[in-house]
């Protein structure tokens, strides 16, 4: 899935003419761009960090090929000494970053980006694209891992995610928040990811009786089939499952689990769970499914469901009740100079940052200070580490295994109420003296010097 | 943007499993699946087609490389002839879809897909993955040019698009559906869509004062420049545009628009249009964006903001209102013989079908039939096409602007009271007697088979 053009076209039009511009101005000054979402969507109270991984990856291949070079002149835009120029062009710059798999929240810098203002320029589209994405989908699986308190949860939804690499980074980016395994056949191929899967209606309905299909499947699979229930009526395909399991008990094997994909799910389980529990098959597991999400995970699990994990598919994948963050990529240094807009609404902080976050004696987190980049905060983890300089990667990627190891210790001790999937409490993050004051002497002289002009 | 591995392996765990239990069945039977949507999400009441040509492309080069068989291999799920078998596995089957860009209605079937069964069944995933994708975006597309109402509308959506693949296909799926560019470069190489653009705060805030931000930006762009107006204040902002249209005027060039960005857009868009026309620059354009939907648009023109084109983003490039249609591939008949599943709240009908479409003399769509597809309705125009026979395409696919015309043509003639965004009128779909009949047998058959045997 690796892409054979070049990614650098990947961008938003306004990037390559303000490039233009700033290189026909001679401007070339060094820039910081600040990479942080604005605030929470409905039910949002902490964000999961996830897709620094494809942002490093493409600052460090960044280039135009002569086909981008050659498009951008037959579109008339550009000047031919300027499009010279993008020949050359490589990420030359400094990124700091939340490492992976971090906990975060509402107005905390991401990815701090320090490089020519032109290459920090065009990646914005880009980076934006990447970590928008995985921090959503991470976040959203994360309620998911939540709501279903301890039991698994999978992910099943690569034919509803938007795309082919929304596919694929929503399988990294549930794993990595504690899925425990994707349906993505390509996605195990390439993270790692343990593969899952049971059977569909279709192969039921092939058959013209539902007891033949499950007796045929589990005949290709027999340490490791999980038979689809809900074909034509669940309780009935119980009771044939059991037929089956009772047929593979003879040959001394064992079937795995059935799975319930519609219908009245917590009220099915159980009666499903009684019919295998009597037959002695107390160890057939019980997989729901069918347009799940954290609500109705909460809801399984506050009903007593039987369930001993979930599939959980499109509403995940599309992270449907918020489908977007309200994230942004603002310049907060240029040439040395902290600056910042006042647009209605969308005041950004300026100068380069730091985040430090303070915990208990149990490592459990309690407050996050943002601060300017060369503050130092005593008995606090500085988050933002330095990823990338001169355009190369400072340090090897941790594994996908590991972030999600980080992650899962992390999310286990931040507070109950922060994790609430309804009505979250709210995590303190301040900004520190330094940079509120900063904040309030740009604030003033950026109004001075441009509305006094007006 | 060509993907290097293979695409086989796109698809869930289940497809692959199945198929192994297919083949080791001797189960090489002709299966005919059938692609529709179960539902409208809320106030929708059309679809448009999109989607087709990936798929085509996917099929025609489907097959599984070496790395794929050699991951398969590793995960020890799988038998080795099934495995072998599976390296000369090409897709031969024959499909039956609905062009792109055509309007169509829930329970309608967009693509038919006939083939032996394992072939039809493996290529699920991404047939539903590419046509959820792209009719989700051309529908919501098409609802925000109908909204702007004559006004143009551009696609801004790259930066929020769930990554990249998304951001091609959103590009294109928004052209298709009547708006007239994209921010997206990429897109612009790829599929011909013209490219557009403005300025971006930050190459504001570079610049000590908003006016020499301006300057040097219609320096560059003399003939073709959108100030961003409202990084500080927009009424201001308007006014130093003003003054740098002077300066172009008597260097004898002409400032192109401006765009506005936040702030409440129709009071500013008058305020800021009197501000023009006051300085006798009557035809500089006026631009709005931010977080813009389909909704906003109608309520814009409700207020005659005077407007001249918008910039749509987020929205409508993760569909927010619903960023997923319920979308299903059954399996309608298999060696033969119909099929259908019963399971709660999803029973679908059997057989392979066609759509044929009534319409007035003015050519206006009156209502639709679904029927079988060898039925004959006279009058009506049979919706669905051959477009693959033996994994070659039928016939050589038409050009996105052909199909974008197609589609304005007949948006243009469907009933205002079904293209309104809220609370839509019901587009009349009927099943032919015949189907009908079928599908009351089929399902009494089925009732009888499987439940009188529990």
């Amino acid at each position: 899935m690796k892409h054979a053009d070049s990614l650098a076209l990947l961008t938003d039009l306004y990037q390559l003419t303000m490039a233009q511009s700033y290189w026909q101005s001679g401007k070339s000054e060094t820039a910081t761009f600040s990479l942080f979402i604005r605030s929470y969507p409905p039910n949002r109270g902490f964000f999961v960090s996830a897709g620094l991984e494809d942002v490093l990856d493409y600052l460090q291949e960044f280039s135009f090929d002569r086909p981008a070079i050659d498009y951008l002149h037959s579109t008339r835009l550009f000047a031919a000494d300027f499009l010279d120029s993008l020949k050359g062009l490589r990420f030359t710059g400094e990124v700091w970053a939340i490492p992976e798999g971090r906990l975060f929240f509402k107005d905390e810098p991401i990815v701090e980006i320090t490089a020519p203002v032109i290459e920090a320029q065009i990646v914005e589209t880009f980076v934006i694209n990447q970590i928008n994405l995985q921090a959503l989908i991470a976040t959203k699986a994360a309620r998911c891992v939540h709501a279903a308190a301890g039991r698994g949860v999978v992910d099943f939804s690569l034919r509803r995610t938007h795309g082919i690499d929304a596919g694929m980074k929503v399988a990294r980016s549930s794993y990595l928040a504690g899925f425990s395994g994707t349906s993505n056949v390509a996605a195990g191929q390439r993270y790692g990811i343990p593969i899952v899967g049971t059977m569909a209606h279709s192969f039921i309905t092939s058959f013209e009786r539902e007891i033949d299909s499950f007796r045929s499947f589990v005949r290709s699979f027999p340490d490791n089939s999980t038979l689809l229930i809900d074909t034509y009526d669940t309780l009935a395909g119980a009771r044939k499952a059991v037929e089956v399991a009772r047929e593979m008990a003879a040959r001394g094997q064992r079937l795995r689990g059935v799975r319930i994909d519609s219908g009245e799910l917590a009220s099915l389980a159980k009666e499903v769970r009684r019919i295998f529990d009597e037959a002695g098959f107390r160890d057939v597991k019980i997989i729901g499914s069918g347009g799940l999400d954290e609500y109705d995970l909460a809801a399984l699990a506050e009903a007593g469901a039987p369930y001993d994990s979930y599939g959980v598919g499109t509403r995940m994948g599309v992270s449907a009740d918020a489908p977007w963050f309200d994230m942004a990529y603002k310049l907060v240094e240029y040439n040395g100079r902290p600056v910042l807009k006042l647009s209605t609404g969308k005041v950004s902080s300026p100068g380069k940052k730091q985040i430090f976050r303070f915990a208990d004696g149990r490592r459990r987190p309690l407050r996050d200070v943002i601060a300017l980049r060369h503050e130092e905060l005593s008995g606090a983890e500085p988050l933002l580490q330095k990823v990338l300089e001169e355009g190369k990667r400072a340090a090897p990627s941790p594994s996908l295994k590991d972030i999600r190891e980080t992650f899962l210790d992390e999310f286990s001790r931040l507070d109950e109420a922060i994790k609430s999937i309804q009505d979250p409490a709210n995590y303190p993050v301040e900004l520190s003296p330094r940079l509120q004051r900063l904040k309030q002497e740009i604030e003033k002289q950026v109004a001075e010097t441009q509305n006094g002009r007006a």
